[in-house]
């Protein structure tokens, strides 16, 4: 079956999905995107997921395109019309088209909004989950805005094709004080030798993801020690566990960091356990 | 007369020219642009842009769509589908269509390529030339590498709206160590008070401007003294002169800067006769 996206107004053949030439998120970057799971055909977190659309629209003060209840429900059609059982749905939301000027176009250009959706291979991602993933690290080269959902993520494509090159699977961002800020597509997590669970404050730095959060109350739930603060890539190695978090991941966990084994080289009890709570608390659509 | 582009082969009016929503240029700004004058019916500078435009595709790993004879070809026969006099051609080049994956495509995907032109309104920027633009300065937010002239521009636009916000023409960026690194979309220059014509050196914090780069053969050329190093803004408000390059504006006294009017807030002698003998060194195309 082909794949069927929605492009401003139309559900088409995503082959014939197209935007024109001088939408800005084309020519300037000029838009922000969110990813959600799909899952028994149902759309995980949304709640979540749309309040930090409405942040970053706010942020870049692009109108919304439509009313939220009317984009969720154009987002339930698209996996519907794709008969999505697992994997993502991406809504992507740009400044609109205009003749190409960096400053923002006269307040009557309409957003522009695309939905696609596709199947992830379920059994490969437990799979996965199971051996565990590799990462690299990468010196932290974005711009000062990254809490933006943007579509400005060329540094991030650059930062995953270091870590493919390397044999591994996701690369972690490094500032110059050598503090992992979070993944080229994830936020990092790391669990100290004494039960510590870590992962860096969002600030401007990082984005605020959404898998993220629904962890942090997961954690709250099961009582489990937790901190948001920074770690360095020693203090990552010398773990008792790393692992990732992102809607396609969910929780992934991480066993190699720059060639070197977390602990015994294979994934521990606790990503275990968060990724086999995790849908638990997470909210479906309905 | 509708404006024409060309897109993948085709040469389309520019309403209905488009490309694939999964265009990585659309969904991860993975995509370089030249931006190149048009004077007199001819392209301007061409052997510098497509110099540069090798150095950004290689620095991104997307190869060349189709040989720098072709594109210059298409780039000529856009101008002239578009009968422009005056104005700017527009090349865009992305890494193509591919599902949406951070990590580079196969390397089967084929890059997408995107020719627009424009007429400029040659009297009107005569007359900001005469009158002089007033910029604003703010943070330098941008990735480590704007040397390579991608899409990724989401921080230009920014802050280009911020100097509109403010009732001004162009930003410059200031850096942590207050010095102007360039504007939203052109090299920063300053005239010192003895004389010498400053502009930052070109390193990874700067892209490298064609039109900064003619102005250096014109300042050897009718020697005058100049020197690449970096100014904070208060040497700038302070200077005899300032002004910007970039293909649309060739050089573009600016006479406020904050605010605050550079030295008696008219266009100053050096910054107008750069801009009259520049296209006497410039390099037409034929």
């Amino acid at each position: 079956m082909s794949r069927i996206a929605y492009v401003n107004g139309r559900y088409v053949p995503l082959r014939l999905a197209s935007v024109n030439v001088e939408d800005r998120g084309y020519q300037f970057a000029d838009g922000v995107y969110e990813v959600c799971e799909v899952r028994d055909g149902r759309l995980v977190d949304m709640p979540r997921h749309f309040a930090r659309l409405r942040r970053s629209l706010s942020e870049l003060r692009i109108k919304a395109p439509m009313s939220e209840q009317a984009l969720q429900m154009v987002m339930r059609e698209v996996v519907s019309r794709n008969r999505l059982h697992y994997g993502i749905a991406y809504l992507q939301i740009t400044r609109g088209v205009a003749r190409r000027d960096h400053g923002f176009p006269p307040g009557d250009v309409k957003p522009a909004v695309v939905i696609t959706a596709r199947s992830l291979n379920y059994a490969r991602n437990q799979q996965q989950a199971a051996d565990g993933i590799a990462v690299v690290t990468v010196p932290e080269t974005r711009w000062a805005r990254v809490d933006i959902k943007s579509v400005s993520l060329l540094p991030n494509v650059l930062a995953r094709q270091v870590a493919r090159d390397q044999g591994a699977y996701e690369a972690w961002f490094v500032n110059d004080r050598g503090l992992v800020t979070e993944g080229a597509s994830c936020n990092a997590w790391i669990v100290t030798q004494d039960g510590r669970i870590l992962t860096r404050h969002a600030d401007h730095a990082i984005l605020s993801g959404i898998t993220r959060a629904v962890l942090f109350d997961i954690l709250q739930a099961l009582q489990l020690k937790f901190e948001e603060r920074p770690f360095t890539v020693d203090e990552a190695q010398a773990a008792a566990e790393a692992f990732i978090t992102s809607a396609t991941q969910i929780v992934m966990p991480v066993i190699r960091i720059d060639g070197k084994a977390v602990a015994d080289g294979k994934p521990g009890p606790v990503s275990k356990r968060l990724r086999d709570e995790f849908h638990r608390f997470s909210h479906f659509s309905t």
